[in-house]
């Protein structure tokens, strides 16, 4: 089965303490889609302006990613600056300039709308509504993040009770849900509609949720996190693309989705941008899954 | 085998989200000693002052804790009194009256001396020191603090080169070894002596390294943290008693170990002081044990 996902591609401009990462290529479509291309066919749904370097687009070509849903339009591309702490868990935004984004209405070509998997990336919840108005996907999987739940409550609630699973961070999860503990918030979220419940920790791994069911995936101790942006996409497209390639949602299916992200974020984590992500493949990926078997076996 | 662990006993007054507990029982011993007492012989050393409550000893002897090195001085009894965030993982110290530990020196009594495997509480590391001096142990743990890095640190690093395994905080771990990564940090660590490092993350589990090795433990998810004080002893107690009952200090009974340490730290959070901790046995852990297999098999 394939997947859509819809969400942003960027340029980022990332200071961590590794070093500086002027204008690459970045966004939640970006990750999503190279993490999502190891397991399946990807359609990828965005708006990049006239400025967008055409190897960005060479790339996702080269990685057989479908960009039947990439809209070239007037103006700057989508850009995104910001400076992580030597905790590498807490990050600063110094600037976002939404430029071809503001006006952004996705528009899901054919194939993209036929995918049985879906993905909504971090956007506005009104605008991830007409991605589900315009889909026919069996499973569809959303992020979001504090801004919407500060701007945009009603429509971010109007979206979750739409969509099968949230991947979201700890703190996030905490807000949205009004509970410090994740049991009750992942209840509290299971309440507001999505019957899946991933809670992304970042260096702490993750936690997937469903009714009845809980799993715990620690993070590949890594020795060197040069630059973690991107990574909960990476994670969602691991966790997606898994799925989509066994077309299955089943609980042992989800839990093992959960680890094939956990090990392609891992990638994401290791260098500026998504170059990692770009030169692996299933096979690099899998060792990686053996790995974390053996970090949480007893 | 036996164990032997050195440390405080308290009167802690701890306020947390759930409530607030006025005076009751405390101490690294004391946590780690009911822990510990599930799964072999534990010889408790410390001190008491004239106003320890004779029911706190009573529930020592009941459990069958060896009481031989518990010396009842003149004095009043160690008190702590700390405050716990709406997130748990933080807590400010409010007070701290050493009074009876001012002036304490361990002096291990016979079948102290002779155990095998020994805990030092988290106390000064020239302590920590004096208790070595006296004990004849195979394999020996340490529990230290960032206040001895800041005020005894060549103490600290004298009495790290003796002993076997360090068991430490996230961010303590960072400050030893001036390192970010806690994989580095574990490097660093190993440098100084301890070939066993176990980090606590708290709610986020911990990691256990030794020379090649890795294994990660996710914590129990609890819907309630009623108070987290003594999970890290109570682990500790888990850990070493494991070790003590089995004989064996093998990565595989490390690992296991720390899964034993994760499941009666759980107890320890859901009530106020050591109460959970008194009234569980062995069956209950093994639960917990296999809660924790559940939660993390894929």
């Amino acid at each position: 089965m394939s997947v859509t996902v819809v969400g942003s591609l960027a340029l980022d401009t990332v200071e961590t303490p590794w070093g500086r990462n002027e204008e690459g290529l970045g966004g939640s479509a970006t990750y999503f889609a190279l993490a999502a291309i190891n397991y399946t066919d990807v359609n990828l749904v965005g708006a990049v302006g006239e400025d967008f370097p055409p190897e960005h687009t060479q790339l996702f070509e080269r990685k057989g990613v479908n960009l039947d849903g990439l809209e070239r339009v007037q103006g700057k591309t989508f850009r995104w600056t910001g400076r992580y702490h030597d905790d590498v868990n807490c990050r600063d935004t110094l600037d976002t300039q939404l430029n071809v984004f503001e006006h952004f209405h996705p528009k899901l070509p054919p194939k993209a709308r036929q995918a049985q998997y879906l993905f909504l990336g971090n956007i506005h919840p009104s605008l991830q509504a007409e991605v589900l108005d315009q889909a026919a996907a069996n499973f569809t999987a959303l992020d979001t993040m504090n801004l919407w739940m500060d701007t945009a409550l009603d429509e971010l609630k109007a979206v979750l009770r739409r969509v099968d699973a949230l991947l979201i961070n700890d703190a996030e999860a905490r807000q949205l849900a009004g509970q410090k503990s994740l049991v009750r918030a992942a209840q509290a979220i299971h309440a507001l509609g999505p019957a899946v419940v991933v809670i992304k920790k970042g260096e702490h791994g993750c936690l997937l949720f469903t009714a009845g069911h809980v799993f715990a995936a620690p993070a590949l101790p890594l020795a060197e996190v040069r630059d973690p942006t991107g990574a909960g996409d990476s994670f969602a497209g691991g966790f997606m693309g898994y799925l989509a390639r066994q077309n299955a949602a089943d609980f042992d299916s989800l839990r093992r989705a959960v680890v094939e992200g956990t090990a392609v974020a891992s990638f994401a984590c290791e260098a500026f941008g998504p170059s990692r992500l770009a030169d692996m493949d299933l096979n690099a990926i899998q060792e990686r899954v053996q790995a974390l078997r053996d970090l949480t076996s007893f």
